[in-house]
């Protein structure tokens, strides 16, 4: 028997990758879909206009669209909504009762919200005691932005053993990030645009901070990194690059930081989850990679590479290159596994 | 009456450039062209495979290609010499007596050749002295690295003006600055390759210091500033993106910034060289330029784009994007400038 | 003394072509500028988001936008309208005595409108005298889609010396065809559209046959040829290209096609019109020619480049690709044209 | 206990989709790869600069590559050579009394050499029955270039059933399809490039032919069908896209043709072979589809996508898009299709 699971925002670019993900997904099962009210009311099949390759699962197809009102008999809600809409609907759901589990940027920064990377923080669900002291049971948990994944993961190897003091990042970002229709095609035809709309640079200079904090005493404290960064749209259809200055605690050599990232192992490995990757980080050796097409998809898009690992001269310690998928890893995936983790750890209302 | 010119490496990619850009020079017409031992003894336009669009102007499209040894009876020679034989040639053609305005990069750091951007360091043909002592009257002058003309461009007025301690740079480069065939289509389609061949970062790290130095007691004195690069190839035709954090000798704010970089102006303009763009840097306020479709051909190529020039917290006191259009200005256009430079100020064979 | 023209649907991606084709028409002058409701009563500078290269001419910038209902002081009103909109605003400015020479589709079929390429069908103005007795003297010319340029110039010197029974042409069109924002990025990216919205199909195998047809006693009769048209999206900029099969009247060989092609000439280059290319068509003789990138600016845009001309075994007697740059010659630049045969003949109002 | 194959061209682009394809592969095992002189004698894993995503097998990683000349110990070869040197090797390998089964041009038109697609002409492995009186075992069997397999794929259900006349076909290839390096990054960019070097044309035109044909007697008859082809190269990854006007014997209704290229199955469906896809073709309903990025990995690449099935005025009867996957289905995969028929069908020496 399969938990059965809702998902909100089905019809848009991230609810079609937790639908395309989880269809043969081994504890979860799609039940419900929810969307906008233009689509409620039929079948999936029909109000979707499915833009990923192939078509949408059979199964999936043939349920009827809901409102994202609900009423869902499903406990376990993926939310892919649209962040104008997410705030009020996710915090309405979770006062039902159910365990929402959400990529939208909304309640990310929330006091009592874990956002959550289960290979980096997963003590950060301790959080969710203070929400379901004022719901009865139900709760929000988020995943980060697609590109603070990848630059998370990339980062925590070091902000656990060593210490970063300052990172300068620059990311050069994929357009299945903006989602659909999202940037017009005229805009990155032999073009780059220098720039992404809300907020991505804030989320990603402060995202991480939660991240890479504690959550002690009831309470998030972020971790003490000056970060920068300077965002790009190219024209690649998955995978946000970004290339990445570290400032260290200390100096170490180019050879103890790949071996710290490819050593780099949590939760979700030694639990064995469904999503998790064998290994986090692939730390790759050859002098051109990552590259969004050749590794995007390695361990089925969950994995984070990171290539190009050199020692920086002068200001920096470090320079590195890290490559994520944007909506798996970054997305979709990310959900899924957030999931897991709460559904190992017995937190699933 | 015209001074004539001859191109070295004249069907190749800067080869071609240079080419179309003189075809209309007040100063300067092409008298010699010059290529490998394959390309010799045949018509330029039978020799040459024109990658630009249209076709090679008639007048050289006659002209006979001749081996680089010459003889050449033009004084002014530019050369666009792959970097495997600049070497020697151009060494070679100083010493009969020619002024070799070099694209290439083999004598960019010699101790006796300017490294030239006619806006920010004209007073280095000093160095031509040592030079002409040697040779009894032929020079090499050298222009950078095309992205490094954009970032010395946008660092030049905050050099002067504050002082700079240290720079994060990444890079966003076009196909064409790989020549011809360069890079292999299937390497970049739906992707970015986080790397470039040849040493680009170390030409990046170490090329603005000798430019935003000095020229003193008969000898280069670096500028003391920490550069850090990391490059990558994007699927564009023309125009490097540059995103630049700054560590500044104080703060300043955006306005100021932006302030300095629009009213920054050099010999060039003073003196109206014909390549001379009115303003060197055009600084762009709409929040996502500059772009290189829209923004490589300012001032027919010859301006360098500076956008998004905005306050860093924490680390760097400035962020900035810069963009240049890496054949023109950051590659033949470099040159010809250059050759006006020294045709102005008396310096020509 | 400049003719003051005005631009209808001025802020649109036609719009901004006809502002920035005219900003040095040695006849025209923009002296009104026109847009939707939601643009009307700011500065152009401001109610345009302006999408071409660099920035539109100051002297437009501060024209302050009109509504379509006008009042207009110029008698030529160029249309670059949606045609959402397009029919009833210029069949209204037609009726208060405009010349609208339009380029939207919607009058492009009406029995008494000319659909207008003035090197193939310039006679077809005869039909003005029909709208004007309506009018009074106002009247709408058109142009045709910007595939049918392409392939009609193709044609027409075939039809004129042959005879043309049936054509199969294929098209691989570029992104600015479909306006802004038109194609989403991500429809395009590594990806072919086989299929261009709003009858395109249609519109190829009929358009030609009313432009290579007669005006004769008050009314067009058609070519009769059998057109059949397949479309494409590609991810190109600008410049559509297309693969034609012809079977003609009489078999010929590849080089008196390339003859006919290259000696077309027709009233624009007679009457020597500022916007009218020397050879209209230009014959490309090497094997992979044309290309959108390298050919689609010849002549400023406005020649369509032919090549590939060779014979076709079995079925089809000539195969021949076109390319015609489609905001150029495809629609802004053929309705100026347009506009100045309609001068120099002494047809404005 | 798999059966043992070597793969001659290992380290070529076709060669890697051989590697991976067969990496799984139920019934074959690669135990020999072959590559230049200058790849012989290291590990597969050094030699071979792998383009895929991800990393080669680690099975095949530490085979040692061979000479083309051998000896090879495994009956089965599978050829990717490069046609400039795969007429001579083939030749040999098969008068040694291997099965050589191969995606070289080299020998497809021979006289005693299956030009295979186990779906439409299985019986023409009857061809082989002179090979092996000539070697004493050993053999070459072809499959056909890489567009020809989509078209056909396409044209095949018509031939069989109703019969055709003419052909009109234009194909929009993808990069992958000119090997590695290939085409040059700066030719696509931005692009459309209307010829294909290598005879495509002509090999669109012809090979059709006689897998569409018969094999009685002992010869090949070519079925009477004039195709007619225009080839263009376009920055698509992976996926040839082919739009095709058809001239039947009678005409059908669009219904009636989708319904016979939906229906069409083949021996390998029949004796449900590994590769085989459950169907096909895939017949397509949407208005804009198949594309690319969308269709091209149905069934694992091994289904061809048929879209846009209507009715043509006039001249042809039918307008269709067809998709292959160039280096699954027209490469690669085809080749193991074929050496899983010959297993089958017991015809492996």
């Amino acid at each position: 028997m399969k938990i059965p699971v809702g998902i909100l925002g089905a019809t848009g670019a991230v609810g079609q990758r937790f639908v395309q993900l989880l269809s043969d997904h081994p504890w979860f099962e799609v039940a419900e879909v929810a969307a906008s009210d233009r689509s409620a009311g039929k079948p999936y099949g029909q109000a979707c206009t499915w833009r990923l390759p192939g078509a949408p699962p059979a199964a999936v197809g043939s349920l009827t669209v809901k409102t994202t009102e609900g009423p869902f008999e499903a406990k376990l809600l993926f939310s892919g909504l649209d962040s104008s809409v997410a705030g009020d609907v996710e915090t309405a759901l979770a006062a039902k009762g159910h365990a929402v589990v959400s990529n939208s940027r909304n309640h990310r920064m929330d006091a009592d919200v874990p956002l959550l990377i289960p290979e980096i923080n997963p003590d950060h669900v301790a959080a969710l005691d203070i929400q379901r002291k004022k719901t009865g049971g139900g709760y929000i948990v988020t995943n980060p932005n697609c590109s603070v994944v990848g630059l998370a993961m990339a980062l925590a190897p070091f902000q656990k053993a060593i210490g970063i003091e300052a990172v300068a990042v620059v990311t050069l970002q994929a357009l299945s990030g903006a989602g659909y229709p999202g940037v017009a095609s005229l805009d990155v035809a032999d073009n780059v645009i220098p720039f992404i709309g809300g907020g991505e640079e804030e989320k990603i200079e402060t995202e991480p901070l939660k991240i890479l904090g504690d959550f002690v005493g009831g309470a998030f404290r972020p971790a003490e990194i000056q970060i920068s960064a300077s965002v790009h749209r190219v024209a690649v259809s998955d995978g946000h690059t970004m290339a990445a200055f570290l400032r260290l605690a200390r100096k170490i050599s180019a050879d103890e930081a790949r071996r710290l990232l490819a050593d780099f192992r949590g939760e979700p490995q030694a639990r064995k989850l469904p999503f998790a990757p064998a290994r986090p980080i692939h730390v790759l050796d050859e002098s051109d990679r990552p590259q969004p097409r050749l590794d995007r998809d390695r361990e089925h898009g969950m994995a984070v590479s990171v290539g190009r690992v050199r020692e920086a001269d002068g200001h920096f310690h470090l320079k590195l290159e890290a490559l994520v998928h944007n909506t798996i890893r970054g997305a979709a995936g990310a959900a899924i596994l957030n999931a897991e983790l709460l559904t190992e750890r017995g937190l699933l209302p």
